[in-house]
């Protein structure tokens, strides 16, 4: 067993804390990866805090994921010792079901077994996430950093990047497609370089004009200010596709009405309270709801080598792992510029 | 002008009772057309009872028309005098707009002059529906009856046909497609036809087990009552699309959980309240709502002929005028067998 040192959350309410459990040692085709950073999503927050229901104590959470393999069991191939690798949340799945065998483990038949929050497939092991200094995880669900990236950059792109990568690529987003980003947070920004970097005609929704100048750099070429209701007139059943990364509860019936014949609101936040759809909003222009989750181990990798070739990287604020609850704090106020990456050596420090 | 004999509502509660009115003479391109059947809508029922707002009185009820051309414009080209003909919803559109160009002037971009509760082009004269003795419409909206077909059986695939025969097109319904029709009223009925004579696998689903003999007749494989959880576990995650056409308010988290990766729910029926979606049902399965809205005239028409062609017809229980009220009610009970249609000869007698 390899002993690790983490931060977790305990209960519902309390800071999260240090906290030292051990991974399994590798088995024949794991790798026992070095964390370096992992981001902090907002998931991370819901399950700490238990807002979704369902949350198992002690909780490490963390998804975001890069780090440095530091040894392989005897049947790995794919990575060395050194290797810079990401892991996001899907750390395992029946790996043979239909959906499994096209790669789409993330809608593995038997549901796919999460980074943090869950059990691992022997159905007691709890997943311990990556506010943490190491990590023993199956090669299959590991992914290749292409050389010469940021690495702390790189991290959020195996949550909220992938997360938003997919879908937009699934709606055939490409040159001249008509896309709207809704939220400029950690998803938001990473959809706005995504979409614009396929050749769409990108524009920002927010509810921040302070957001436009930086919606503008990451490729937009329109901003929209969601509470200028005549600027949201005038963009009535303009878009082919919207994405949706808004957290907080929201009218999503007013951004229905901004897609154009056949345009498609792809939903990525999860807003405490589920959407109400106006029937006859979805039913005007024949408008479609597009759900999804993250994506599966080709389509991830493939994100990661197109995020190299392209130089999209997060925006990120680097911090220690002291500072993870202040960061939740300000993350909840939106004070974030745009992804809280830990540094997981302040974590490593002065013990190893 | 041309007088009309018809049926109206007058305010949001009374019976509706006969009213005369006058149509225009035909324009150059119209053509004037003796009305013989129209069938009920549950939207009649909600617009003649105001139940969606901003009803318009009085109104005469009825988008669901077939009947033969009496007279043409001196530029009218598609029908002579005698023609069987069939008008739906849609009676007029802007006619230039990209999607009207397409052929889909259902989503016309100044949006389609209905049958019925709104105003024609002119904005000025009230749109009087098929309960009545003739109609005046531009030959763009009428469509042929392919002959041999049983006249008052067709009138109802003007809307419930038709809503249903675009999206499980749309949706790409074919050969081998697993599809589930959730109720199974007017749209239902249709529903089942249609997705069966497609070669889809299809299974209704209905709160009531007296359904199910019917639902084999019109080509179900499978049936499943919706009140027993057991089934309907057995049939989570096994859809490519559902057709919902329940139009009474109903949990549709329950059946978005029947669809499998990449399944689509089509929703045509229009309860009271609207939907509330829960996202991570929505995000299983990379899960889509699609919303739609009865077809453009190019559609209704190669539907009509395919009706024709596999012998599809509604099941109709015909009324005379003077029933209509008692109609409705029974429409919501839903004790009709399974659509209700007038014969509006009754309305002619004796005076015509």
């Amino acid at each position: 067993m390899i002993p690790v040192k983490s931060y977790a959350a305990f209960d519902t309410s309390s800071p999260l804390r240090p906290y030292e459990f051990c991974r399994r040692d590798p088995g024949t085709t794991d790798v026992l990866v070095d964390i370096l950073f992992c981001g902090i999503c907002h998931t991370d927050i819901h399950q700490a805090r238990d807002e979704w229901g369902g949350s198992i104590y002690p909780m490490v959470p963390g998804h975001e994921i890069v780090g440095r393999v530091a040894a392989t069991g005897t049947g790995a191939i794919k990575f060395r010792p050194g290797d810079a690798v990401a892991i996001g949340p899907l750390i395992d799945s029946c790996r043979v079901c239909p959906t499994c065998t096209e790669h789409l483990e993330q809608y593995c038949i038997e549901g796919y077994t999460g980074a943090q929050n869950g059990y691992l497939r022997d159905g007691k092991t709890i997943a311990q996430g990556g506010y943490a200094t190491k990590i023993v995880i199956d090669e299959r669900f590991v992914h290749r950093v292409p050389p010469g990236m940021d690495l702390k950059a790189v991290a959020p792109l195996l949550c909220a990047g992938i997360t938003t990568y997919s879908p937009l690529r699934h709606a055939g987003v490409t040159k001249g497609t008509r896309v709207g980003v809704l939220g400029l947070g950690g998803l938001g920004h990473l959809g706005v370089k995504f979409a614009a970097s396929f050749g769409a005609e990108v524009t920002a929704f927010s509810t921040s004009a302070s957001k436009e100048e930086k919606a503008r750099r990451w490729g937009a070429c329109q901003f929209v200010l969601t509470t200028d209701q005549e600027q949201m007139a005038q963009n009535d059943s303009q878009f082919d596709v919207l994405l949706d990364t808004i957290s907080g509860d929201h009218d999503y019936e007013k951004y229905l009405d901004l897609l154009a014949l056949d345009g498609v609101m792809i939903i990525v936040g999860i807003p405490p309270r589920n959407p109400q759809v106006k029937l006859f909003s979805l039913m005007k222009n024949r408008r479609r709801i597009l759900g999804g989750t993250i994506g599966g181990t080709k389509e991830t990798q493939a994100m990661l080598d197109y995020c190299a070739e392209n130089n999209i990287l997060a925006d990120v604020e680097l911090i220690s792992i002291d500072e993870v609850n202040a960061a939740y704090e300000r993350l909840l106020k939106g004070d974030v510029d745009h992804r809280f990456v830990i540094d997981l050596d302040s974590l490593r420090q002065p013990a190893e």
